[in-house]
């Protein structure tokens, strides 16, 4: 029971530890060493928690997505009663981007998982958003279907991500935001003028979602 | 005059060994300490007319991009003379995922450039392939537009691609091409019949188009 108590403190220091790390100076330049060294630990007990860096990279992220994703429902909930799921999944994009944008830790972090394609490798998230839309709409998709597209989609975000993010593409990020949006409802078949409206109203309703990124990831 | 020859003639060798190794060993494992032994040269040499590893291998890719591109084009041209843009391109991405199918050495070296990134942050031949079909169907894209469908169109190929490559996805490869293929056209607002319509008549012409891959990444 002790033990138990303990290994769990132990993980919750390394995971706190590595979050700072990663905010601080991002995903390629933080060593598990350093993890190992900060949070009183060493590297072998680091490994036994999570393997690798990998992995606390993506548990860090993933934490980040499921607040911002709840903190934005919540937010569109309050401020737009009834929206519906194409809107609500606009307003994501929209929020994800502009909160890269204004938090430059964020996009670094962001970024270097991105160039590096560990999103592309795991269960995602992705897979469950693309489904949501996929029963929302009754648009019949297959699992395969729904798998295939959802990497598509993510592997479009971080390539445009990255493309942008380094000076190769020129545009502003809400010019990513919308290229995204439109080509993830494209993929699903939407049609033209639905989609079109839905970027209209979903650039009216953005600024009103005061969603920001702090210190190490917490989202206010 | 001695010296330009010599120098093109070093500059041949690297190359060509580059390629060989690329081709028996793929992209991470040869080193450029290899290339210059190989090739009877130094590494200050290789980094004289190649900057560096990068380089080389998108050097190497491109050659055979063009190749397999012109192959591709005259195959077409003599078996459906007559084709359009649409179908042509539907071909041409149906050869690239089966030459990888068929030919491991050239699939290992383009999952290694795509798992890296390495597409997403140079020049890349897709925008002149976007740019070929916004001409040639009278899309009226501007040229950012153009840059940016190119590049998510390329995410979407290298993710794909990667995703299946490592066991995450569980498709064919004929999967993974039409859903290219459909996400191209989608991107460009092709309407859905005429991309169905693409996608089978290319389904029919691409056993007629015998290309292939052998050593060293020869299109034969």
């Amino acid at each position: 029971m002790g033990n138990y108590k303990t290994g769990l403190e132990t993980k919750y220091k390394i995971y706190t530890i590595s979050k700072q790390l990663f905010y601080e100076n991002g995903f390629i330049k933080t060593t598990l060493a350093e993890i190992a060294r900060e949070s009183g630990t060493n590297k072998a007990m680091v490994a036994y928690y999570f393997k690798n860096k990998n992995n606390l990279a993506l548990e860090v992220y993933n934490e980040y997505m499921v607040a911002n994703k709840v903190k934005t429902q919540n937010a569109i909930n309050e401020k737009f009663p009834g929206c519906n799921v194409m809107l609500k999944t606009a307003i994501e994009y929209r929020v994800q981007n502009r909160s890269c944008r204004l938090n430059r830790h964020l996009n670094q972090f962001y970024h270097e998982l991105c160039d590096m394609n560990i999103f592309m490798k795991n269960e995602s998230a992705t897979v469950g958003f693309v489904e949501n839309i996929n029963r929302s709409y009754k648009l019949g998709l297959s699992r395969l279907e729904v798998k295939a597209l959802a990497l598509a989609n993510l592997a479009v975000v971080h390539g445009l991500h990255v493309a942008r993010d380094d000076g190769y593409l020129d545009c502003s990020s809400e010019y990513i935001a919308e290229l995204e949006i439109r080509l993830l409802f494209q993929s699903l078949n939407f049609d033209h003028d639905q989609i079109e409206e839905c970027l209209d109203e979903s650039r009216r309703m953005i600024d009103k979602i005061k969603i920001s990124v702090d210190k190490n990831f917490a989202v206010i």
